[in-house]
């Protein structure tokens, strides 16, 4: 017999988005190509905060559970799952079903589905709310649920299923690895993933910065170099040095025309921050160096997968704050503040 | 003994930016890494009028001569050219010298150095001026100098060293070829080309323009479709659907963030059109496809070198509009109103 309902962490009204509210809540079914996964441990994301407080429109559903860097026990598997079985340990991120139909889909893009299921706040195909990961239970569609190596700790995996993947896949698909130069801008949640895997990947990484302040920590983290962008002058002497950069700001006031300049030929500046308010971006810029400006937008699971391989194997140990679920206010208030440093874990402390 | 002037139609006062005047002036020294063409034929590029007319800003040079789609014979050569003797047919495009030092330049992408030296209005390092292709000679690096194949017509392959380059370049590093879904946005100068070239490749086009006007022409040029944005819907069915999308058109009105939406996963929307306002561009348009907005500027000469051979082998011939070199200020108000179809060549007519 299928489980059917969940608890979790709720938020009814984006008004008041630190009141959170323990609700039992009906769980989508168990199709047959779902898992059903008992949480142990969940990342809190930027999103979480710009969701639950109304930053990015109305609640979609009648409250919200948010929680997108899942990590748990899978508990049920529908009849045609074969990747999983009762009592793997998983991982379950920001996208938890696709339509298979699209080219994305068809093909290994799975991440660029042209009608997403998303962590939470989100309905399936046929109606069914779907809710997150502040909570006893998440379901979520085999493609989108990921196998933890065994030497990953739970609180250190977890949030690599959103942030760090959404700066692990530019990474990669640019080439990042020995002999390359990659700018990470913003050190937060995501920024200090992008220094921790380029690092692991073999890149030499720069951190841009507006101030010195978090020098110490991006040096700690790996990086060989550390940049304050409040220089105005500060690309003067960066003109085609990099190979990639990132940015993990989420603000349209950062210098991106300067940084642009400071790409090699024909490469990336990948703008994974998602300010509200669009950039202007003259040609022009672009046409000095051949540059261009993208975005990126999660990972396919063999990157995933990837991913958390390399993070096994090299010992990539985020900086995480740990915490119980009932703290979850605490957490979207660290984020919030941007004191976070540099990612809140909740773990889990809801009786089943 | 070295030829020590040329004979040019020159603009004095941008305010005055039809008013060509036969001037002789003095050529820059023929170092030992440069040669001297004697002009035969030279197209009329979009820029001419940008920057006669002051539009750009104001004049470099005390006068300009414009032109930079030249096609002539070698007539002279300095001590440490290799490439080219004299008798030799060969083309010069926008850009005639490079810094030879900068890590573009040390590449292969001499197109991107640090300061390079315009086709005209500008100055080589040692403050020498260097004026355009609109007169009996012009002086250019070896490196910036192009055999043309015989097959080929001067007056058809004029103007690709400019037009026909801008978009050849990130048609090739782009992939365009048998199988791939090639739009082109605007049918000027550059976007013929991009339709003729793009066909030559093997790659299915498709042209974007406001309206139908153009839609016989397109077909004509190889095009298998050709689609109105006027109509606010045009993209709906087409999300995902191109490999590569080039903007040849120059104004900012142009529906970026729908465009951009036609893009197939990862792939890039390159614009080579020159609007002098910038355009808005949100990360979030970015997200769904992990698309990018790029530029491109020229080709390195091993891609000019294929860009000849493939219109020679495959006889791609531009449409063009044929005049004497005296009806320069005719040529530049049809590039300014729109009406040349598709690129004017001004034929050599001044007694040397």
């Amino acid at each position: 017999m299928a489980i059917t309902h969940a608890t979790g962490y709720a938020i009814v009204d984006p008004k008041n988005y630190l009141d959170f509210q323990l609700t039992k809540y009906e769980l989508e079914p168990l199709e047959d190509d779902r898992v059903t996964v008992a949480v142990e441990a969940c990342g809190v994301c930027g999103s979480d905060h710009h969701t639950i407080s109304g930053g990015w429109g109305p609640f979609e559903t009648k409250f919200v559970v948010p929680g997108h860097e899942v990590i748990g026990k899978v508990i049920e598997v529908g009849a045609k799952v074969t990747e999983f079985k009762v009592g793997d340990r998983v991982g379950v991120g920001a996208q938890v079903g696709c339509c298979g139909k699209c080219r994305s889909c068809k093909g290994p893009n799975e991440n660029y589905c042209l009608q997403p299921v998303h962590g939470y706040n989100t309905h399936w195909y046929d109606g069914h709310e779907h809710q997150g990961g502040y909570s006893t239970h998440v379901r979520a569609q085999e493609r989108f649920t990921f196998h933890i190596p065994e030497s990953l700790e739970s609180v250190d995996a977890a949030s690599m299923l959103c942030a760090g993947i959404t700066v692990f896949s530019p990474l990669v698909r640019n080439g990042a690895g020995p002999g390359k130069k990659v700018g990470v801008v913003g050190l937060g949640g995501l920024g200090h993933y992008a220094v921790l895997f380029g690092t692991a990947l073999g890149a030499e990484v720069t951190v841009f910065s507006r101030t010195d302040a978090k020098k110490e920590d991006a040096l700690k983290m790996g990086a060989k170099q550390f940049i304050a962008t409040a220089d105005p002058n500060f690309h003067k002497d960066l003109a085609l040095e990099f190979d990639l950069i990132i940015v993990t700001a989420s603000s349209n006031q950062i210098p991106v025309n300067e940084l642009l300049s400071c790409l090699d030929v024909e490469k990336k500046l990948v703008f994974v921050g998602l300010p509200d308010e669009g950039l202007n971006i003259t040609p022009q810029t672009l046409t000095g160096n051949g540059a261009a400006f993208a975005s990126s937008h999660l990972g396919n699971k063999p990157t995933i997968q990837r991913m958390l391989a390399l993070a096994a194997e090299k010992r990539v140990k985020p900086w995480v704050e740990i915490l119980h679920m009932k703290d979850a206010a605490k957490a979207i208030k660290a984020v919030k503040d941007s004191s976070v440093r540099y990612r809140s874990i909740l773990i889990q402390d809801i009786e089943a």
